[in-house]
C-alpha cells in the first residue's frame, strides 16, 4: 500500500495538464481566462526549468491571496505615465503575472518602434520567475531585462535587520547556434528555500549565507528561519556575504538598485514597506514593483553579427580549461534549458507535499483534479 | 633631508592643479584640448573620490599608449548605427574618456527627447571610473548607467583560466536631501590592486578572492600575480567566489552580462580577445567596449516624488539597526562623496611612487611640473 502510494506520488505530470489545472483554479477564483492562462504558464514554466520553488508549489499562496482579497482577481489596471519609450502601470493589486506579461509586451513594442522600451509596474504582487519576462524578448531578436522587488529577507551590509528583498535580476540575450544567455539571479547569496533544505537535513549551512538576530553570520539555518517568523532580526546576506571583505556591499548595492528601478521609479513600496501591515499586525495588500526593459539588437548592430558573436563568446568560455576536478563550464540558462527539455519530454515530478496541496485546492474549490 | 623629502612627497595637491597638469600632458601628446580636458577630469575625479587606482596613477599607461601608437590621439570617431533611442559609436582606437563622455551626452539627449537613451562604444580604450559617466545623468534628473569590459583577469565559475575582465557596472540615481545613489562595482570579488596590497604586506589573502593555476582557491596573492605575468592560469574570482556555493556563478553571470552589453552589442572585442597580440606576442591596439544608458525619471514618475522616495529609502536603510559592533550602514556613493568633499578642501595626497612617475612624465615630455 505504502509503496503504491509513493509510486503514485512520484508519477511525473505533463506540463500541459498542470497548466490546465492551474488555469481552472484561477478561473474558478474569478480570474479572467487570459490572465489565468498567463499565470498558469508562468508557474509551470518555473517547474519546467527546474525552479520548483517558484512553480505550482506557490499556487496555494495565490489561491489564499485571491480568496482573502489581498490579490484582486479582476483588477483595474491603468497606465499612469507614458512616453514613446517608457510607461508606468498600476496593477490594481492584481496577480503579478498578467500585468507583467503585458508590461513586457508593451516594452517590446516600444523597442520595435524606437530601439528600446522600459515599463515599470506598481501596486502588483509576486510575479513568479523573473527570467520568464526577460525571455519574452528573445523571439523578437531583442535583449530583455526583468526585475522585481520582493518580501523583506535580506540585511544590508553592516545591518542587523532584513530591510531588502532577494530582489532578482534577469537578463536574456539571443544567440544563433548556442542557446540564449539567460541570467536569472536573486541578489542574495542564497534564497530562503536553501535554508529550509539545510534545516530539514539538520546540517550547518556555510557562513556567509545568513546572520542571526545580532547581525552576526551563523551556520544555524533553523535559527534564522525562526527569527524570520518572530521578526527577531537577522536574515539572508546579500551576494558577497557579510561585511565588505568578500564584496557583500556589492550584492547589497544590486538589491538596492532593484528597489530603486522597480519601486522608487514606479511608485511601488520599497524596503520594509513592501508587505505592509495594519497597526495591529494584520496584513494589507502588498505593493510590489517590477521593472521591464527591452533593447532591439539591430538598433545597435546587425542581428546576425550579434548572434555569431554570442555563439563565439559562449564557446570561448565553455571550451576554456576547467578547474581541477570540474568537468564543465556553464553559460547562464544552459542548465535550465536542458532541464526544460527533459521535463517537457518526461514530465514534471512534484514533491508529495505539493501534490497534496494541489489536491486540497481542487477539493476546496470544486475543481476537477486530473494530475494522477 | 629624508624627513624633508617625505614631507614634500605627502604634500596634498589641489585637484585643479592636477587636472591642469594632466591636460598639458595630453595636449603635448597631440590630444585635442577638449579631449585632454575631459580625460584629465575623469582621472582626477577618481582621485577625488578616493579611487586612486583609477586616478593619475594611470597617467603613465595613457602616455605610453599614445606614444607607442596603441592609442590614437586624434581618432576618427564614427557613429556606425543610430535609432531615436540608441547608437553605436566606433571610437577609432582613441582614448576611452572623451568618446565615453560624448556617448553619455548623446544618451542623455535621447532620454531628454524620448524618455530613454542607450549608446554603446567599440574600438575604445580604458575609460577610467565607470561611475563618472553614470553620474553625468544626475544633473538632468535622470538615472545613468555605465559599464565597460576590461583586461582579462577573472576566471569563470569552474574554469581554470581568466577569460573575463573585472567588468564594472555603475548606476547613479538622484535624490533630494540625501546624496545620489551611486553604485560603482567591479563584478569580481576584488580588483587586482587588492592582491598587490596583500603581496606587499606578505599577508595571506582570504580564500575566495582568487585561484591558483589549477583553478583552486589560494591565499597566496604573490602566486596569482606571478601567474598573471606568466599567463600560467588562475585569476581573480567573480563576486561570490569559487564554485556555486556562495553564488560565484552570479558574479560570473554579471561579468558575462557586461561583456554582452559592452562588446557583443557594440562589435567590440570580448572575453580573451580584449587585449589582442600578434602571433609573436606583440601587443595590438585593444578593442574595448562600453555601454551607456539613461532613463529620464519623469518618463516614469514626477521627479519630486521619485526624489522624496529616494530620500526615504536611504533613511530607512541608514536608520535601521546595526549589526553588533558596526556603527554605520552606508548607501552606495556615500563614502566617495564624503572623500571628494574632503579632498576638494584639503587636496589629494599622492603616493610617492605616483609623484615620481608624474615628475618623470613631465621631464620626458618637457611639460611644466608645478605639483609640489
Amino acid at each position: 500500500m505504502d509503496a503504491e502510494r509513493i509510486t503514485e506520488q512520484v508519477q511525473p505530470v505533463r506540463a500541459d495538464r498542470l497548466r490546465a489545472f492551474c488555469q481552472r483554479v484561477f478561473e474558478t477564483l474569478n480570474v479572467p481566462a487570459e490572465d489565468a492562462a498567463i499565470t498558469a504558464d508562468v508557474l509551470v514554466a518555473a517547474n519546467l526549468r527546474g525552479v520548483d520553488s517558484h512553480g505550482v508549489a506557490r499556487l496555494r499562496r495565490y489561491v489564499n491571496g485571491l480568496r482573502d482579497g489581498m490579490m484582486v482577481a479582476k483588477p483595474k489596471v491603468q497606465v499612469v505615465c507614458e512616453t514613446p519609450t517608457t510607461a508606468t502601470i498600476d496593477a490594481g493589486a492584481g496577480l503579478g503575472q498578467p500585468v507583467s506579461y503585458r508590461a513586457m509586451q508593451r516594452a517590446i513594442q516600444k523597442a520595435r518602434d524606437l530601439g528600446s522600451g522600459f515599463v515599470t509596474v506598481r501596486n502588483s504582487n509576486h510575479y513568479g520567475i523573473a527570467g520568464y519576462y526577460a525571455m519574452m524578448a528573445l523571439e523578437h531578436d531583442c535583449i530583455g531585462i526583468s526585475m522585481t522587488n520582493a518580501d523583506v529577507l535580506v540585511v544590508p551590509t553592516f545591518g542587523r535587520n532584513a530591510v531588502l528583498g532577494t530582489n532578482p535580476i534577469a537578463v536574456a540575450a539571443p544567440a544563433s547556434q548556442e542557446r540564449p544567455f539567460v541570467l536569472d539571479m536573486a541578489t542574495s547569496t542564497v534564497p530562503r528555500g536553501k535554508l529550509e533544505v539545510y534545516q530539514r537535513l539538520g546540517k550547518p549551512m556555510p557562513l556567509g549565507w545568513a546572520t542571526d538576530e545580532t547581525g552576526t553570520p551563523t551556520t544555524d539555518a533553523g535559527l534564522v528561519l525562526e527569527n524570520f517568523k518572530k521578526r527577531a532580526g537577522g536574515g539572508l546576506l546579500p551576494l558577497g556575504g557579510a561585511g565588505e571583505l568578500m564584496g557583500g556591499h556589492k550584492g547589497y548595492g544590486l538589491a538596492l538598485l532593484v528597489d530603486v528601478l522597480c519601486a522608487v521609479l514606479s511608485g511601488a513600496a520599497y524596503a520594509d514597506l513592501v508587505y505592509p501591515k495594519t497597526p495591529d499586525g494584520k496584513p494589507l495588500p502588498s505593493n510590489i514593483g517590477h521593472f521591464f526593459g527591452v533593447w532591439r539588437v539591430d538598433a545597435f548592430r546587425p542581428v546576425e553579427e550579434f548572434k555569431a558573436a554570442m555563439d563565439d563568446l559562449q564557446r570561448r568560455l565553455k571550451n576554456s580549461p576547467k578547474a581541477e576536478g570540474q568537468p564543465r563550464i556553464y553559460i547562464h540558462g544552459e542548465k535550465e534549458y536542458e532541464e526544460a527539455e527533459r521535463r517537457s519530454r518526461e514530465g514534471i515530478v512534484l514533491e508529495p507535499k505539493v501534490v497534496a496541496d494541489l489536491r486540497a485546492i481542487a477539493v476546496e474549490l470544486g475543481v476537477e483534479y486530473d494530475l494522477e
